[in-house]
């Protein structure tokens, strides 16, 4: 398959870049806003796309033209204003979507929240968030899309342990982004995980084993 | 119909409400959050019930319990921040489709924003908002309800001109809250507005005739 990365430059994002450019199964498309972010996957000799999620569907199809999937791993990020968590996490998110489906490309991953399928789940804190992140999943379960939505529990910037427990609903735990990645990508071609949704947080199998048990 | 308004105490809920006690074609309930705004409409003699938009989906369906139809006029407001827009304006509008389900209610008036349905329509200066209302309108469109999604232009605190303009798509311009107020109340139980949406400024034609052409 080749992957469209919405949101390359994150930190997800670009864990997912750089698994998917360096394994033998999937090729690879980043896709980021600004030109000093796509001279870096360049470097690496990533096929890069310039596009922005404030843009239109239009722009956004045209950069996902000729993938097979699309991942969406972009994050406005807590510290930018609530205005740019409708804008780019609700908004964005839905526009990719409208984008996959303009360009044809049928398969769709999602980066969610754990338990944003649940109001009274929701991190006090961050409701906005969740509550940007609730919609934007709603818009792609009704979308035409295969998608898959993976809703990780609080993210961690350690190095991945390569185990982790996916299950339509769990107790809030951790996760270290490298994790999510990987679960990503084993995502892309697992039947399992078609028009599914799931919590994930770490655990004791790896993630294929993980998937194939959902 | 017994008419259930959300949002009772802001600027064009309370005119609807005052409208529709004073006629004889309706009843309504008024919705508010707080105790002291509850006291100002039961002084007018007005029936009122308490409950919190960002609270639960049961709460709201209580209040809803035995009317006949919802309004939303409710809005989180200029002075508020941009948490509340997604708070109120999109999952408080949602909670309230689904309170609306739940309690047995099928009809359902929305004021939403004019162009809301078309991103490239979207105010700029307060693009946040008009997300918001989208994503209202897409979930309730989608609700089992029985919808009118209203859009008016600029609001105006003037008093109304009893004289409106209503089309699918309009160009941008303005019109009195009170010509909002009068356009829900004669759109209740006009059939020509049952699973529609539509633009609203000011015009030359009464709510009644506005509506019976749409």
């Amino acid at each position: 398959m080749k992957v469209l990365v919405v949101g390359a430059n994150g930190q997800i994002g670009s864990q997912l870049v750089e698994k998917l450019h360096s394994g033998q199964k999937h090729e690879v498309r980043a896709m980021v806003r600004k030109e000093e972010q796509a001279e870096k996957f360049r470097g690496d000799g990533v096929e890069t796309v310039l596009a922005d999620l404030e843009g239109s569907v239009e722009d956004i199809a045209a950069a996902a033209k000729g993938c097979d999937a699309v991942v969406f791993t972009a994050g406005s990020g807590p510290n930018t204003g609530m205005d740019k968590t409708i804008l780019v996490d609700l908004d964005g998110a839905v526009k990719t979507v409208e984008a996959a489906e303009k360009a044809g490309v049928s398969r769709y991953i999602q980066v969610s929240a754990i338990q944003a399928n649940n109001r009274e789940n929701w991190s006090e804190k961050i409701r906005p968030y969740f509550a940007a992140k609730h919609y934007a999943d709603r818009e792609l379960i009704r979308s035409s899309l295969n998608y898959t939505i993976i809703r990780p529990g609080g993210l961690l910037n350690e190095p991945g342990t390569g185990k982790v427990k996916a299950a339509e609903n769990l107790e809030r735990a951790s996760i270290p982004r490298e994790d999510v990645a990987s679960v990503i990508a084993a995502a892309l071609d697992e039947e399992k995980t078609y028009k599914k949704s799931f919590d994930l947080v770490s655990g004791d199998l790896s993630p294929e084993e993980a998937l194939r048990e959902l």
